[in-house]
């Protein structure tokens, strides 16, 4: 039996039933885009809190790697990008508009009811990490994705400016809180949505 | 059988196991503020539009007459608020304030997993609608609810100025099928939380 | 004489010390992304907006072709982008990217104390327009210009989706009345920042 | 003469004839809403900021206090909220609705050109501390006044949760770069703005 620790196990801890269902295998597809290696660290932070949730499959790729069955086969999409000017690098604006441009999910809306969260970094506090998670989510619920948070108010982010300690445990047990509640939410979505 | 029409269908015609799931009782909360009518209108769209999903028992309430049972007995919520200077209303902010001061839902998380939807009115074409409707979200993400998306790219939304043509046929459309989306989910998210 | 016609105007009808000013030698530049031409047509708008106001010198550039020193020789910037998946386009953002990556503006904080201003299309009401303005303005307010909206209340914005009319007298109103809200201000920054 | 330090000090090292250009008279309008004294603390910061601007006149007033009087004597307006649910506390919320409902200023423009900035608190990082300033720049936008950004990207920002060091030296420190910022552009504004 889990034991609930901190605010992202809550619910386990409120509602048992729901982390006694039986397992379901999701899909949890983590993209990231990363230069300094902050993005990436981070990543592997969402992997392994992903990976920590019975029946998990997780995939880690660059957003440059990812093809449209990627994006097919997934049950949740975890997004993360360094923070540029206050929003999501180009090259991460560039995966998303490839949904329509080149993957050709849009129009039928082939990535509806996936679970979608957002992870950022950025050098400074309040530089445009919540702004840019706002901005990821808000290409996700165009496509009909629903969205949770996790390992914070809108989802996983690090400061890694050189006032901050970069990539620490704290940074890391907040992007594992939200690879493991997104992982958490699409089984319950997946299970819901079987006859 | 349903026909697929518009958008917001899609997902009854491309999934049609989600559609024949047993239909489950779910709680909808219908909230809302409005002085001059128009967001008291699309309310009552976004009501007919949950009503429409087997199943689901829908209150509508104005934002002063919430009580916190009425929040812990939901599955999903849908909030409502007219635009002022580019954000909700007073009200509708002081109302989410209560989560925290009056109903003491935050600390416990005790909203955790339910849905959430939003809908908005203002009086001119990109006023505000939008980045109202992400507040919305946002103090929603912050309690831990799931957030999706209906009757438009964020949810649904009127324009009401002299401009327009106020709450015409296609913004209850839009509130309608906020209604419907948010319902159907929050069946989803109520199946899969079964054991 | 001019003559206050709507809201743009009501500044020169109840500030005339503002409008009698001497007329200042201001450069405009004007930059954007299209692909369908609607976002072009914007363009040109905010340019025919920005020439009406006198000592105005305008710039009109696509987003690949502007290079360091025609943003370091402008006054004001006014970017334009269409919505895709609810934020700027990949191209626009790796434009701003390019402010630190490859133009060097950001460390100096060269752009700091021009105007900004936005404008964006998209295809529907309430699909990202607001929050790409607001993402443009980020932007900028990170490299410490300063922002002024126009045409609307974050900048100038037009609906060109199938249920639109396109970019029509209104939307190209907006846009004009933007384009020359922004020279007016950065006449005013510019007269106010000499000796 | 003064000495530049930090990145809110570039443009006196670089334009050197801004910081010459004789003193201007600029009334500047402290406005907050705090319940823990957090927010005041900040908003001392601020004042303390802008004073150290040559002919600036600062009044610091809580958001309940404000009377129209207040707001049509400023040439400069900066708010602070703390963040309630990751946007402006109701009675932040309810003062800017005031500008229409209260102090009719909205209808007239009678804020236009006027400059803002934004300061907020919030519990912990990236909870909200960012879109709460971008929501009081859309409120002052609408407004048309225009907006600089001051001791961080969007405005001086302080997490004050457990984890945190509550207002430091640091937090202190954003602070009075807002006020000296927002001071300094509206001195800037209002030259411009004589004949």
């Amino acid at each position: 039996m889990r034991v609930a620790q901190g605010r992202d196990s809550v619910l386990l801890a409120v509602k048992p039933t729901q982390a006694q269902a039986p397992a379901v295998g999701v899909n949890v597809l983590v993209v990231y885009h990363s230069v300094t290696g902050n993005t990436e660290k981070m990543a592997h932070g969402i992997t392994e809190g992903a990976r920590s949730v019975a029946g998990a499959n997780v995939v880690l790729k660059r957003v440059g790697e990812v093809v449209a069955d990627d994006l097919l086969a997934s049950d949740a999409v975890i997004v993360g990008s360094p923070v540029y000017f206050a929003s999501m690098s180009g090259e991460v604006k560039t995966f998303f508009d490839n949904w329509s441009l080149k993957f050709g999910l849009f129009r039928e809306l082939k990535m509806r009811n996936k679970v979608g969260g957002a992870f950022v970094t950025g050098a400074a506090i309040s530089n445009g990490k919540e702004v840019t998670m706002q901005a990821i989510h808000a290409a996700m619920l165009v496509n009909q994705m629903s969205i949770v948070s996790g390992g914070g108010a809108f989802g996983a982010s690090a400061t890694t400016g050189p006032d901050s300690p970069g990539i620490d445990e704290k940074a890391l047990e907040s992007a594992r809180a939200l690879g493991k509640r997104v992982a958490e939410f699409a089984a319950v979505t997946k299970r819901g949505s079987r006859t």
